[in-house]
């Protein structure tokens, strides 16, 4: 096991509750915790897994009665020897028994540090450690499950099992090299052409999966467009299902746009509204405005609200601006104010129709949504595939496309080889077999801190 | 120990984080955890104040690698059999724990509903109740550090000497009544009285100590009032050195006043700024502004801004008349605009003068909040006391009168004796010797759940 410095830091939110709970992992991590815990026994007389009970002080004051947790390494998350404490859960306590570990000799933890510890003591490879972040910020019930699923392994699995016919495959062409005099063939080349199409597919396929994951991990996204007084503030609010659409404003920060969350049969919508979009006149003329496009270019979903009252046909410019501008988005025409006209005239072969007034159409609507927002279950089964993933993946299948036809071409085993190993490196590089500072960085850098 | 139904409630602050514990209390509680937790054994194998790592499951599915951690009755925080599940700190893997811990034979806990039990089961009276909820929601060092005194027996040492002492005195008066036949005075009438003062004064320098303790608990509340125009705005802004003030919302309630904290010297300071004032124009009628009397009713200092490029007596009716509506409270007048006045004039004994343009008297204001909001160290050493515990206080001191008046008026030790038992009950009811429904739903009511 690798031992660091001793790092700690509030592992649970903050916030007010009965319980949080502060995490101390590294080297002396007993002696600095005994300095402050005064309870039976020390905790470096106390054996790993066992719980303790007891005052923490600062300085010479008793600050709160807390619980100590102790775990010995290589038995912890981070491999090295744990001390967690169990405090009351206010700000101010929590607060003040960091600071006291921070005196006694250790220092903060940077975000992702106790699991980038793991990962280095092989507690866990790269996409376990993704798994955990994925749970914690989990906003679906199939999101956190799938990613529960890839921390207990299950896409370790399946890679484990793709390196190993990699390896099987290098293995083999290396051996034909060494008798590469003899002009033997230990393996045709049609097969082997046919083995690495193979992999490269599964590749591909995981791959695509990432679209999927994304709605499983974040949400499905709509954005809500259309010319002002379409009724998009309605229609976020029917569908918020309150009088008055929240802005959930974070101290600091300037939030021109109003994004929440509603969960329809399961799933996470995330609904987005642009105020960018919503105090221009000329909606067809998006490119000035900057925020909003960039919000609409990562919407799953567009609907595009058209006032029924002013035509069936008065959004067409900008529904189809807007499919020009966003094709990876599916744009959706909703004609509004379905009370106003009074009947519904419209073809519900290509849009939707409704009124927020009456509720008409409504049902639709989110029975619409919900199936869009809908993951099939077998595209997320034990791997939630993330960019970082998904763009290693698609690596490893160019390499394979590539080592592919060299050997289909007949070309000799060393540039198959060649591009098999880089394949094997891409797929090191996602479990983290294979890594470096910029992957770590990269992995760990997105983690809140204590975790 | 007494035990009862298996409750579950999760016990960290709710958000995303490293780790949250959720919490399962009562009868059968290893048997329900042992349906949901799959070790390498059992939690009904474990020994207390152990720690076992595995999966939790969720009908049929492992939903996240957790620790549990094992208490066995009454060494446990609420006296009965307990176990707090470790998992990841994802909003939805502990709501899932919990439906799960619920789904087989748990209920959600009420608010309170562990330290209820705790104090039931004599784990802690019920000032230590009192003050774990104090920790929890303190907003400063020394209101937090009072707190860990009290929950540490501070307090329910000084009530049960206090309580000694007066059964001392019930016990020779009775005794003397067993031989009043005889008229054997087994305590003089005068050194009775004396004793009683002095017990009674104790109580009344406890129960005076609430206001500071209220201060040390909460933060010491200023208002901020004023004509329009007069600076409020702005000073609010200087004061918490941001360029705008931003309104602390909670979705779905309507705000329509400004409260922020702020740390002067150590000491919590809790600024207030009405809008039903702002909005007013006549700042003299506030009779029909609800919500802002009721605010700087609270207060325990308003600030009267008066803008001094309209004079220096501009607002001397305001003041006036805030003087005889908030009479509990402190009023300073402080003169605004001084950039433009160019000069200071003002009488700096009655008056502070600031600017908060040029920034010139801002550190004399703040130097005169920080005086203002430092609590006396000796007021509050190991009590922190609240309104329920001075109420009680100040009932056992007017008992206390009434039987040394009686011990005066050299009437019969019958009635000093039922005086006496009178402030024994009162002294009985803080600790909770002396308890009802009624005073463990006031105590246990304002508890959040998970506590």
């Amino acid at each position: 096991m690798l031992v660091f410095d001793p790092i700690c830091a509030l592992a649970t939110p903050p916030g007010a509750a009965g319980l949080a709970i502060v995490r101390l992992s590294g080297t002396d991590c007993f002696l600095i915790a005994d300095k402050l815990f005064h309870g039976k026994t020390t905790l470096q007389a106390a054996k790993s897994h066992t719980i303790l009970y007891g005052t923490f002080h600062k300085g010479m004051l008793p600050i709160d009665q807390v619980t100590a947790f102790v775990y010995r390494a290589p038995n912890s998350y981070t491999g090295e020897d744990v001390v967690e404490f169990g405090c009351h859960g206010g700000r101010i306590v929590s607060e003040e028994i960091v600071e006291a570990l921070i005196e006694a000799g250790a220092r903060h933890a940077e975000p992702g540090e106790f699991t980038k510890r793991a990962f280095l003591n092989q507690k866990m490879d790269l996409t376990q450690a993704e798994a955990v972040g994925d749970i914690i910020h989990a906003v679906s019930v199939q999101g956190s499950h799938a990613a529960a699923r890839q921390l207990m392994g299950g896409f370790t699995k399946r890679l484990g099992e793709l390196r190993e016919k990699l390896m099987e495959l290098c293995g083999l062409l290396e051996l034909e090299l060494d008798f590469s005099q003899e002009d033997i063939e230990l393996i045709d080349k049609r097969l082997l052409a046919e083995k690495i199409e193979e992999t490269r597919g599964f590749c591909i396929e995981l791959a695509n999966s990432y679209r999927s994951a994304e709605i499983a991990r974040s949400g499905y996204s709509v954005g809500i467009v259309g010319y002002p007084n379409a009724g998009k503030s309605s229609l976020l609010n029917a569908l918020l299902e309150r009088k008055r659409a929240i802005v959930s404003a974070t101290p600091g920060t300037t939030r021109d746009y109003i994004e929440e969350m509603i969960h329809l049969e399961g799933s996470a919508v995330r609904l987005v509204d642009t105020a960018g979009f919503r105090e221009s006149g000329d909606m067809v003329e998006v490119e000035g405005i900057k925020l909003a496009v960039e919000l609409l270019a990562q919407c799953h979903l567009i609907l595009v609200l058209n006032d029924s009252t002013e035509g069936k046909d008065h959004s067409t410019a900008l529904l189809k601006s807007l499919r020009a501008k966003f094709p990876d988005a599916e744009c959706q025409l909703v004609h509004t104010k379905l009370d106003i006209l009074g009947t519904n005239t419209f073809d519900t072969s290509t849009a939707l129709a409704i009124s927020t007034v009456s509720g008409s159409g409504m049902t639709e609507l989110k029975r619409f949504l919900a199936s869009k927002a809908q993951v099939a279950p077998e595209t997320v089964s034990d791997a939630l595939i993330n960019a970082r993933q998904a763009s290693l993946l698609r690596q490893a299948a160019d390499s394979l496309q590539k080592a592919r036809e060299a050997a289909l071409a007949g070309e000799s085993n060393e540039f198959t080889a060649i591009d098999l190993r880089d394949a094997l490196k891409r797929i090191g590089e996602i479990t983290g077999a294979v890594w470096n500072d910029d992957i770590l960085n990269t992995v760990f850098g997105k983690f809140c801190i204590g975790k």
